[in-house]
């Protein structure tokens, strides 16, 4: 099979798993529930949950041990969708090409889905690995990884001084300082949930410690490429593709592009993913499709 | 010892145990952790976690398998107090007469700083009891009651009528709608809340089931009680003492006494409470402190 109809195949599974969890009953408002459905079910590739179910496939583990789990990532994953685009954060009308969840529903419903889908995500997963999905999800982690983010936006700069004289922070005042900064934006915002996709897949197949820890590593190198790839396609994928093209630059964010330029992002990313691969040894063939998952990520749209 | 002393003591307990969890490292924000920590730091009673203590004492538990996840549970009530204060829902510029932290830190950081909050809680609280945690402070308890209770506002009674017509759900439209509406706010927003404290303290004390139910239903009675005093403390109470005088009013909030007067407000609190002592009767003469504070809710202001 081909890597995308396989991809295809995996995201029936994780969407018609998801659905599950929407029935509304009396305990719960409908508005809440509408709005959680309308996020979850908006087009998203399901990359993470898919990744999760493929690591458990390869440290031969049984998919129903780990669906519910894969699904939890992606309520995490599209909470902080929903968070990221409000108002106070990027200000997104649109994302791949639908109404925001708070231009569509007000604002504070949309904080209350991503509050509501954050801790479903904790219901529904194995409590083996609460605290692993916890820490990659926290403030050491991706809401660590959006906290950057937004004080470091261009724009925000009078902030971050603010910042360093008020709470002993550090502002962003050489390019050494801005490209670790970059470095740590990106690996916790979207590197750490993607490596513990991979991570918590394994753990609930019962892999052994050095499998757990190869697949891992393989996850945070693809996460930051992704990511990477994603700031390249902000700027020269069309509006179609990302349904909302040019949302960095709109708010100054801080991106690989903008702070090495385009070729040799290019460069970091296609490097990451090579030795991503590198990880994969220990899997043998069991691993291929991962490896031409790693080339599909920094070749999917240019 | 009495309640006020046993009440201080147990206080410091938790404040203790809380601030081990406030250390930053280098892969957290300063400043995240400066927002969550000013936050949980605001002077809050520790009623939820305290219970949990308690509840986990009576039990014959051990105080230190029970501290992590009741400080869990304090995290998940601040994250809680923390987005009802933003703009977008209640827009309170103080709580207990400090800033909230959107007015401290701006609305970015505070959104962050809750669900930092609300993560980190599932990092550190036992496994066992996560699911427990999660449904009763997700849309169906906690974030369904802040949905109703927004939806429910009378300045947003359009909004409601919109909601009707778009998704199914139900405008208040009769005095019996509207007392039953009250009821599920009140009981979702808080009482699910303080009846899973008192639970998984019971149930990581190792309690047979039918103490745990006895515990929980105290819990839910005294938790409703606890809410409805709220209401009324926010009419009656001088502003030293919440800090927040009249909130309520201000945003036309569905509360007992403005659905059913003062008087009766009083007289329903009390029933509960005096119910909710006889769900003790199973835990004998151990169960006094719980009695009392029982009483200590509904007269602690007025």
């Amino acid at each position: 099979m081909d890597l995308k109809n396989f991809l295809s195949e995996k995201k029936k599974i994780v969407d018609s798993a998801l659905k599950k969890y929407f029935f509304v009953d009396k305990e719960e408002p409908n508005i809440i529930n509408t709005a959680m459905q309308y996020s979850i079910f908006a087009g998203g590739k399901r990359l993470r949950p898919i990744l999760c179910l493929i690591a458990g496939e390869i440290c031969g583990g049984l998919s129903k041990n780990i669906i519910p789990t894969a699904c939890a990532i992606e309520m995490i994953h599209t909470y902080s969708l929903i968070h990221d685009d409000l108002p106070a954060m990027d200000d997104d009308d649109y994302r791949r090409g639908r109404l925001t969840s708070h231009k569509k529903f007000g604002e504070a419903i949309a904080i209350l889905a991503g509050d509501g889908l954050l801790t479903k995500a904790f219901e529904i997963m194995d409590s083996k690995v609460v605290k692993e999905i916890a820490l990659a999800s926290g403030t050491k982690g991706m809401v660590g990884g959006q906290v950057e983010d937004i004080i470091t936006s261009v724009h925000s700069i009078q902030y971050i001084r603010l910042c360093s004289e008020s709470y002993g922070g550090q502002a962003v005042n050489s390019e050494q300082k801005l490209k670790e900064k970059l470095e740590y934006i990106h690996v916790h915002k979207t590197a750490k949930m993607i490596e513990v996709s991979l991570k918590v897949g394994a753990i609930l197949a019962n892999a052994e410690p050095k499998k757990v820890k190869a697949i891992s590593d393989y996850g945070r190198k693809i996460g930051l490429a992704f990511q990477i790839s994603d700031d390249i396609l902000d700027i020269i994928g069309d509006k179609k593709k990302l349904g909302k093209k040019g949302s960095d630059i709109k708010n100054n964010k801080l991106t690989y592009p903008s702070v090495y330029g385009i070729e040799e992002s290019k460069n970091k990313a296609k490097n990451l993913i090579s030795n991503s691969k590198k990880d994969l040894k220990i899997f043998g063939r069991k691993a291929i499709i991962l490896e031409q998952l790693a080339d599909y990520i920094v070749d999917r749209n240019y």
